[in-house]
């Protein structure tokens, strides 16, 4: 019975999500590389949302909240950049040329956001520092959409 | 410019993910709901497919990325659950009505899990301690699905 359910579920995710990924197994769909990408964007608007809304006095400080979506954010802010790979440039979605036209500033956008993360991680336990990081982060998000996402 | 960018990332956060949840504002709406917690799985998929691969020996064991993964995992592994509430009963998906009318029955397959992942990532650099962490994984994955997600 246990080895019927792992096999199901393996079989589940093999079929699901065709996402024997990057440095294991062969490249996933293009379609599946989208929905992937998709899926990491959703959660990082998830988890920093309330981020923002305390940052901007919307919401009170609250250090517990304020740490742990930091933390998800650092796992999910790794998450999405292997999906944007030049074979799913025909998929439909709202990525924009520049990022397969411009691969060193789309990087250069990456690692920004990743290192903005890097410091809420950091920052999280100190209202101010937290603030100030928290628009970093912002900041990271809206230029990066503003340069390969369209309106 | 730099607040113009932050504002504008801001507004993006807030309308497309609508997402100030549980702990600091209201209640996303149901269908935010959804798609986020559908994202949590999509990427669920993504990052343990290759450790299953690992796992029945259909590619080599790779300690970096099974330990990147399973750190990845470990974030991923709490995000879905508080999508799951009554008010997205009529939502579009495949979880099935045994999530809210067994509540006590999901929240022990959601430790289990939880608890698989959490023994992945204490093993990930020992390819025998590996390859049975990752196995319970995949019994965790299944036996959620076999009792609160359609076929």
């Amino acid at each position: 019975m246990k080895k019927k359910l792992l096999s199901a579920c393996i079989a589940l995710t093999l079929s699901a999500g065709a996402s024997y990924t990057t440095s294991v197994l062969a490249q996933a769909k293009p379609e599946v590389l989208v929905k992937q990408r998709q899926s990491a964007m959703t959660l990082q608007g998830k988890y920093f949302g309330p981020l923002a809304a305390m940052m901007q006095g919307k919401a009170p400080y609250n250090a517990e909240v304020a740490s742990r979506n930091a933390h998800f954010l650092d796992a999910l802010s790794q998450m999405a950049w292997d999906g944007f790979t030049p074979a799913t440039k025909d998929e439909k979605s709202r990525a924009l040329p520049a990022i397969y036209d411009d691969a060193a500033k789309f990087k250069e956008a990456q690692d920004r956001f990743r290192g903005a993360v890097t410091k809420l991680v950091a920052s999280a336990n100190d209202e101010a520092a937290f603030k100030g990081a928290a628009g970093e982060v912002g900041k990271a998000c809206g230029a990066c959409h503003d340069n390969f996402r369209a309106k």
